[in-house]
């Protein structure tokens, strides 16, 4: 039997907090014998919340009370400096104290960063942490780094984030050595601004599998298993990615709902459908990793459901299982021991 | 009625060259009475290609040959230096000498600009001109620029591409006062790079439309007319679009074919499906402009297809009809005039 993983998770984050939150955990809790989880907020709601399911805590599901709550666009540093009792703060802190192996939240991203970032700190060689993610591609899923945890990066950082995330996918994707390819856009001589030339030869240089410069379409073509950017091109690559979907999805809707026919169609079309939205379906894919800090933090979707709140936790508990801080360590040491000079 | 509206089409551009264009070119010119079209390019394979067709040129409808083509990959300068004679180059003189008043091609996009920029020279007040397409929306269609002819740009490059483009679309899409808003990524604090928080001062500060930040998928929810960003981000926001839409049709096309009771769906579904594509279909958004120029030139994507390419001399027509870079250099003297310090 493997060892018990105990998550703290942010019980107040998010567009829906507990009522999400809670179901979401004790269906975790049902399916993953090995897992322990530790609903981090205001005790009284959380515990009225147990109680209105009929489940009590024990062994396996703890609620650790917070008093605060960081606001979803409180400034970062004002919930550094004034939240030290927050749900998301405390959930963290449980990892520091080593009472809990991960912590999640589906709260205010930049605050999760700083307060992760304050609290855990960066692994040694490593200046800024990253947000990465999966996301769907014609041959199974491209993880996607950074996500806006960093605007402004240096080739350097492109680096740091390529090697993070070689070490994570190698781990938790059973993927020898996975492939990276850097973001550019496609037009030549102009091709791409300094950084990201720079950072080509940095990766070109280094021990991993880089493929060469990428581009949009081919995180969803699969033509690498990493894709590195910076975190603003990364976040508006997401945004643009949720919004595409998005609108065709509201397409499709609206012409299976213009008359009669149409809808008998749709009727029929449902299995057709829901097994396509289930290879596109982004709740398959919440659960975006902050990687490069002593400690596993994952944050969801602000407006997850059940389902895609249950994903984020499992994101946590295979980062948990495969020890990903600690490899990435490793990884570091060995590279600086080889190689002194260069990260 | 209208006066005629003169096009120079690189006819040898793009990945099938004239077994494409001419084919929509003769398309085109039965639609559109007012219109007259010169194909440039190799006279022998495009004499060839239209007596197969069994047409002949005529009032409205020249052949200009030229020697040369400019290659999908041939690097900018190169072309410039070295391909006097393409049939890319000869188009856009045709625009200089005004022996035509607008021309397209579905080559080269970096060997278009470089050439472009160098015949007809930029309009006086713009640094540098800019790729602008629509894409859908919810509610209509949002332009987006730049799309990857500027990467690194500065905040004044930023406002120029916003000045432009309100022009443009206040024109072509008869709207007066065109919303504007900048790309930029949500989290807090950490909110966009120093290029965009100062654009987005110039902006606030300028006589356009400005709304705000606006993020990824607030380009398909229609939440401003147009929407500003440095080249790079545009491209890879552009691209990602292409990715995510094709990974969508590719899973929907699995689905639908898994076995007969799908494939009988898929049949019955048929004009759904259909009406949904017009609305997201790219080929009816193809065709961007390259605005900024002392003259009106039009890229089609590479691999368009008869729709698309005649889709693109569509949008050529429109530019020339309302006489866009006349407008833009009459806004921007006025712009001079009212405020001689700032652009």
């Amino acid at each position: 039997m493997s060892k018990t993983v105990t998550i703290a998770i942010d019980a107040m984050g998010g567009d829906h907090g507990p009522y999400v939150v809670v179901p979401a955990a004790l269906g975790l809790l049902k399916a993953h014998q090995n897992v322990a989880l530790v609903l981090v907020g205001d005790q009284e709601t959380l515990y009225a919340e147990l109680h209105r399911r009929g489940v009590d805590v024990g062994e396996r599901l703890a609620v650790q009370h917070a008093s605060q709550k960081v606001e979803m666009h409180e400034p970062p540093s004002q919930a550094l400096r004034t939240k030290k009792d927050s749900s998301m703060r405390v959930a963290i802190d449980l990892v520091k104290q080593g009472r809990a192996q991960a912590s999640i939240s589906a709260g205010n991203t930049g605050a999760l960063m700083a307060i992760a970032r304050y609290v855990l700190k960066t692994l040694p060689g490593i200046d800024r942490p990253a947000i990465m993610t999966a996301m769907p591609s014609m041959i199974g899923h491209t993880h996607v780094l950074d996500l806006g945890a960093n605007v402004d990066c240096t080739a350097e950082h492109l680096l740091q984030f390529a090697l993070m995330s070689s070490v994570l996918v190698s781990a938790v994707d059973d993927n020898e050595a996975p492939t990276v390819g850097l973001l550019n856009i496609g037009q030549e001589e102009i091709k791409g601004n300094n950084q990201v030339k720079r950072a080509a030869r940095l990766l070109a240089n280094s021990s991993l599998n880089y493929v060469g410069y990428v581009e949009g379409d081919d995180i969803f073509k699969g033509s690498a298993d990493i894709v590195i950017c910076d975190g603003f091109v990364g976040n508006v690559a997401l945004k643009t990615t949720e919004g595409v979907a998005k609108l065709i999805s509201h397409f499709l809707r609206e012409e299976y709902r213009r008359n009669l026919f149409t809808r008998l169609i749709a009727l029929a079309s449902r299995p057709v459908l829901q097994a396509y939205r289930e290879k596109i379906d982004p709740r398959y894919y919440n659960g975006a990793s902050l990687v490069g800090l002593r400690g596993i933090v994952v944050k969801s979707h602000g407006g997850a459901d059940e389902i895609a709140f249950t994903n984020s936790i499992r994101v946590a508990i295979r980062e948990v299982e495969k020890d990903i801080p600690q490899r990435i360590s490793n990884r570091l040491q060995s590279l600086l021991v080889e190689r002194p000079a260069v990260v």
